[in-house]
């Protein structure tokens, strides 16, 4: 089962309570490739970079077997889409210092014709309209899964509700299932997006872990317990936890609702790399060892006797 | 391992964005005995109401199978604490509307000779002088729990630490715990707890579950998911998920982290049939079978891969 990712590849400046990290690779698609790579091969990534994207942001992606780079586009007259940030004191909130779209303003990247045989499809947060349009491109997919953010529920909210129609899942924070429904109590909220068109939500919690709400049934799941040094950057933790849970079931080969509980778990573990480094840099140095050694712990210390 | 409780025995008033509720039977010691009550027998309370102690409180407590209430004083001239409280749109929240200390603000309860070979004990949230005093009443236990408030870490804090370096455990809601630590991820926090005294602490989070810190390792759970609609009141959660954590180890005869382990489970479980009702409605309502086949769901429902 051939995953695809699209979304973003950006340089990321993150301001911490202790630190601060200029020019980090980052961007919701290459934080989720790199998740999935984990536990998938291939992972096809469609995305676009300008020519100020660095070398070493580019040997970084390289570096990681199983990411297929065939769909990233490098536009040398282009700028690379950019983020800045500052995270508070308790590192569960931040503000956007800025935003600088480059690559994101002209025409989204062509989708390689070696990806046709796509049968996964995560859509990372984009306007709704750019991720219908790759979402036609792929009707013999099996699993279709997006993200979103409050803008596009602000701004592009009919064409939000249209992509729910054709998509099988959503993956979403809290706070965002809140802002689209009305409704504080997640399950309820997940319920409510369900009757829009998606057949599973997942609403993400941060450090208070995920819950998954299925036609079948649902899934709750702590976050993997960290001490305050081992959260460095909490940035594409969400995109993390997406990834390793996708990554899952592209290897597994099974789109049931138990298949999608083991993901969920595979995706917090995978994730809870992303928070002890800047960047990309927690999960490119962790090993596929180290993983399965923290999802073992982890299995230990949230047993349900 | 007979188990002994002291706290509050209230009359409560609750709003919620929904309902109103008045003359509930509540208090910490109340919650606390009902839950526990599941799992072990004897529970022995040692309280105090009033005159005014309405009859179908007492017909309540008195109908809960394997509590003991010869340590209930009644003082007819008195007044039985009172307690009223409104929840925000998101239940999460509350403001106290007002608080009659009523019995209170008069000499402890006396702690009846019979209850002389209790070997757990569970300080319900009151001053931590008052806690101590009843805990020197028994050198003999094996396990001391205490619970707290933002009023004692503010107002009594010296004799908050003198307790910590006698109790063995202290469950405490994440708020306070960044309150007494000023440091706001609650594992590091707990450490900072243990450090002060205890060999475990319990970071209770609501509706996002709980951690144990333990010097024999670390355990996180989520809380049981409700839909909207069977969150009806959560006064009294925490104390009844304390009530089922500490009854499920009396019960148990055993005192490891794994069992602590277990106990949270059962106390998550426990707590969640309160938060369906008013005051110990849902907890008085509910069945032995029924409290098994929650577990028996959340098991699934939570379950690692």
């Amino acid at each position: 089962m051939p995953l695809l990712v699209t979304g973003t590849i950006g340089i990321d400046t993150v301001h911490t309570p202790t630190a601060k990290a200029e020019e980090v690779s980052g961007g919701s698609c290459a934080y989720f490739a790199a998740a999935a790579a984990f536990h998938h091969n291939p992972v096809r990534i469609v995305g676009a970079v300008g020519g100020d994207w660095p070398n070493d942001h580019a040997a970084l992606l390289e570096s990681i077997e199983g990411l297929c780079l065939e769909g990233l586009e490098r536009r040398s007259d282009s700028k690379t889409f950019a983020w800045g940030g500052r995270y508070f004191d308790n590192m569960n909130q931040r503000e956007t210092l800025f935003t600088e779209l480059g690559v994101l303003e002209e025409a989204p990247p062509e989708v390689p014709e070696s990806y046709a045989d796509s049968r996964l499809i995560f859509l990372a947060n984009s306007h709704p309209s750019v991720q219908m349009d790759l979402l036609n491109k792929f009707p013999d997919r099996q699993l279709a899964v997006a993200d979103t953010m409050d803008l596009w529920i602000n701004i592009a909210r009919e064409e939000l509700l249209a992509l729910f129609k054709k998509i099988d899942g959503l993956i979403i924070n809290d706070s965002e299932a809140e802002q689209l429904t009305e409704i504080s109590n997640p399950i309820t909220a997940a319920r409510a997006i369900i009757d829009m068109g998606p057949s599973f939500v997942i609403v993400k919690k941060g450090e208070h872990g995920a819950v998954l709400v299925h036609q079948d049934g649902i899934a709750v799941i702590p976050a993997f317990p960290l001490d305050q040094d081992g959260v460095v950057d909490p940035t594409g933790a969400g995109d993390s936890f997406a990834g390793g849970f996708m990554g899952y079931i592209a290897a597994s080969g099974k789109l049931d609702f138990e298949t999608m509980q083991e993901g969920m778990a595979w995706g917090t573990v995978t994730a809870s790399f992303t928070l002890g480094s800047f960047g990309l840099d927690g999960l490119v140095s962790t090993t596929q060892a180290e993983l399965k050694a923290r999802m073992s712990e982890f299995r230990t210390i949230a047993r349900i006797c």
